[in-house]
């Protein structure tokens, strides 16, 4: 039998969110229900209860589009598959990876049901529990190690500090680079004042978070791992201290300047 | 009876997600039902079932500081108030508004109990529409006319083009300064090639979705609206078409550089 004698069935690409599963929504709870075949990292597979007659294909974290030939096959073979990715599959996470599968792929892959369920990015757990750290104008860039040159992470981070944006950084300490979070910070202290406010925020949403407010002139890059988001503020983001024990908000507000 | 003498509630700044109540979180409806009091603009709170006995506060779009006010002080008398908000309310929403009226109001508003519950943002519903639009490196920038001179503005245009960051404008087209996106399309057209990918995405997710998939030499900024958010691709950003009288998808790969 071959490909066109058979029925397709449909690929969707969940967001989970960061980890609390309060995080998702409706449509992703109701695609991960109605799947024949759940694919994914470990991590993200092992935060689904497992149902009867629900078959799981497990893989290692290095190997996106390996793991979106798979999805993509098994859609075409007839399963309803669904590629589950941490935070929004859409932003560092396995969107990307299946649309560049199709890209160089199987044609019959393009003409199958594919959607991409959207989730919650670290970002915005982050900047909810901060108060509003991203209340204005910000950029988001990963430091991930082996698809793009340095000099393209150092452009954008020149960039990103000229304009005084708010800067996100994804990915900032991998295994195979653990240098490029040192590398930005040595290249920020030299853009930005000393006393901008940084945030690390690592698992959040997760029962292991942990969140700390520091500045640029005092952040120790060592403290950051893979799980860690690092929120770098603007000229204009600023704590506000509630006292009584409690820990400041982080809000960059959504005029700029003095006063406005 | 002072405010002292009272038993504080508690206040949630909800998101809602773009439009599509699929995209609500577990959580968002979990407040949203355990709210006493729902405030917010109308178009929003519009959106929400009615139950018995909880009130809603519905204000006009352009009040944002007066409606975070009469949350925090409805919060202070002892309510359970839900700031519902478009998308999410970390990006170019309420949760700003919130923590500004905070830093310069009743010192008693820092105590509160004050939660922001994060939703999808437009961009994010967006990008999953399109494929894998936002999935590399990117600036997100709001065009909003009244809180930031136009000189910041072209700043980090400039910046975000020099970059090539994917950009996202929020707020492309206010009633007051409908010129704005004009002036940016101008901008970026003295910067980056005719080719370039850019997408008009508008009202995505509701009943009169309509996305248009253009570029930068033949885009034409009178069709975007305040319900429209537009993306500009980077130099890697491209369509994957699908034939069969289906809408190309848009990736932006993971990897940059030719063929890398």
């Amino acid at each position: 039998m071959s490909n066109a004698d058979r029925r397709a069935g449909w690929l969707r690409i969940v967001g989970l969110g960061p980890g609390d599963p309060d995080h998702l929504t409706v449509e992703a709870t109701r695609v991960i229900a109605a799947a024949t075949d759940i694919v994914g990292y470990s991590a993200y597979v092992d935060r689904l209860a497992e149902r009867e007659g629900q078959l799981r294909h497990i893989s290692d974290n290095r190997v996106e589009v390996e793991r979106a030939a798979l999805a993509l096959d098994l859609a075409l073979d007839g399963r309803n598959v669904a590629v589950v990715s941490g935070g929004d599959p859409g932003i560092f996470a396995m969107a990307a990876a299946v649309f560049e599968a199709i890209e160089t792929g199987n044609p019959a892959w393009r003409l199958l049901d594919i959607e991409v369920i959207p989730g919650i990015s670290a970002m915005q757990a982050a900047s909810a529990r901060l108060g509003a750290a991203l209340g204005h104008d910000f950029c988001v860039i990963s430091l991930s190690d082996n698809l793009k040159p340095w000099d393209m992470v150092s452009t954008r981070l020149e960039a990103a500090a000229g304009a005084d944006f708010v800067i996100v950084l994804y990915n900032p300490a991998s295994k195979a680079r653990p240098e490029r979070i040192f590398d930005a910070f040595a290249l920020l202290r030299g853009l930005k004042a000393p006393d901008t406010i940084v945030v690390f925020a690592r698992a959040v949403s997760r029962p292991e978070e942990a969140i700390e407010i520091t500045t640029l002139g005092e952040a120790d890059p060592h403290k950051v791992d893979m799980a860690t988001l690092v929120l770098i503020g603007s000229s204009q983001t600023r704590k506000i201290e509630r006292g009584d024990g409690k820990a400041p908000w982080v809000l960059t507000p959504r005029s700029y300047g003095a006063g406005t």
